[in-house]
């Protein structure tokens, strides 16, 4: 087992960044700058494909994770993204897919197979990143674990879900049935879902599906009107809302 | 044009409310204790089938408005419900309603048509009690104005929606698409849409299909998992915070 070694940090607006490395893994840990050794639910996030783990989206949510509800939150470079290298598959794939998307070709089949195929690698990595982050004292091994992966966040997200009992609550979205149905059922808990209305790489019907395969008695569905990058950014709030409820025991039930 | 009586007040916890009548309709007027006589947005709610103005799902979400945006909130009794008398008709569709689910047959067709026949009649009361309102120096004619109305309150308020631009905004959800689709096409304000996944009356080609018939460009359906009245409480306070996006120029938006 690779321990967590913390590599540079940096703090902006009351928010820590801790870069670290688990073994040849990169990631980071975003605290709150006033009480980062305090213990607080922690939630592991995972970015989308072509992205990496200080992508806006992901520096974004951790902020409104850290400020809005004192988290810590963690997320890892996917293997070829980020500060990780790219192998020839990686190259090969990605040129696929640029050649499908300039000839005007579904996207889906070739999205859905690369993803598989970095997820078999990253599940095992999120599985020892999560070791090492239970390892500090400020996340432990007593609190809740939180996940929030949209598009190959969600195709590394389901099935290191599935297979991970540490994770308390989940937000997943935009991504397709074909291989990742069949890993739904095996989860059980509450479940957040996005899509959107409108992709022009994901069916509706293949949406739904895939929402519908999770087993979990609480789950829910937000749909938007819009295109695939389109999802709006009050769904970020209402994920974390989502985490808030479930993981800091908070509820703002009434009516 | 009936002018609006005020017939009684009470307060509890910082919410006034104020029961009123237009003509014959009596209603009931929700606003902050401390601040009832300054202006602010409106928000129109219409209760679901059996109920009245005051049920708590009325006087919950009531509060909400209040407490967390400092809205007025008004709500009418549907016609044969609250303190309306019931006609022969209505005498007649219940108990072909009941007599339906005690036989086990499906009760969509009795409620699309009976809503439909309360619809005609509540659309015009709705109509003039918006008039009213609008007549108290609180309300006016220039603050903006939201609707809230899920299950029969879907089935007045899309009709009414449709054929009301002083709405900026509104709230629907668990109703069926046969006559209110049609209607729906012609409502392009932001809609925030609720439907349960396991509906046992509303299926979910039904449920989706009304959603998709809003031509609104911002529209969100959030879906849960759970029976017709499993509705999560959550969904309260999501609606709020709709309403506070687009009717309070308050942005939450991030990450």
């Amino acid at each position: 087992m690779h321990s967590l070694q913390f590599t540079a940090e940096s703090s902006s607006n009351g928010l820590l960044a801790r870069d670290f490395t688990v073994g040849e893994v990169p990631g980071v840990l975003w605290s709150p700058a006033a009480g980062a050794a305090d213990r607080a639910p922690l939630i592991l996030m995972a970015h989308g494909g072509g992205n990496h783990k200080k992508h806006p989206a992901m520096s974004g949510r951790a902020r409104l994770l850290v400020t809005g509800c004192g988290f810590h939150v963690a997320v890892i470079d996917a293997p070829g993204h980020g500060d990780r290298p790219r192998t020839a598959h990686d190259e090969a794939e990605i040129a696929e897919l640029f050649r499908a998307r300039a000839a005007g070709e579904p996207e889906g089949p070739i999205v859905v197979r690369y993803n598989d195929h970095l997820a078999e690698i990253a599940v095992p990595e999120y599985r020892a990143t999560l070791d090492a982050l239970q390892e500090l004292p400020e996340i432990g091994t007593e609190g809740p674990v939180g996940f929030w992966g949209i598009n190959m966040g969600t195709a590394i997200g389901v099935p290191f879900v599935a297979s991970e009992p540490r994770i308390a609550a989940a937000v997943f979205g935009q991504h397709w049935p074909d291989v990742l149905a069949e890993k739904a059922q095996l989860i059980t808990i509450p479940i957040e879902f996005d899509l959107q209305w409108d992709d022009e790489h994901i069916s509706r019907e293949e949406g739904l599906a895939l929402f519908d395969a999770f087993a979990s008695k609480e789950k829910s569905l937000h749909v938007n009107a819009g295109r695939h990058k389109e999802l709006p950014r009050f769904e970020a709030d209402s994920a974390v809302r989502f985490f808030a409820r479930h993981l800091a025991g908070s509820t703002t039930a009434s009516a």
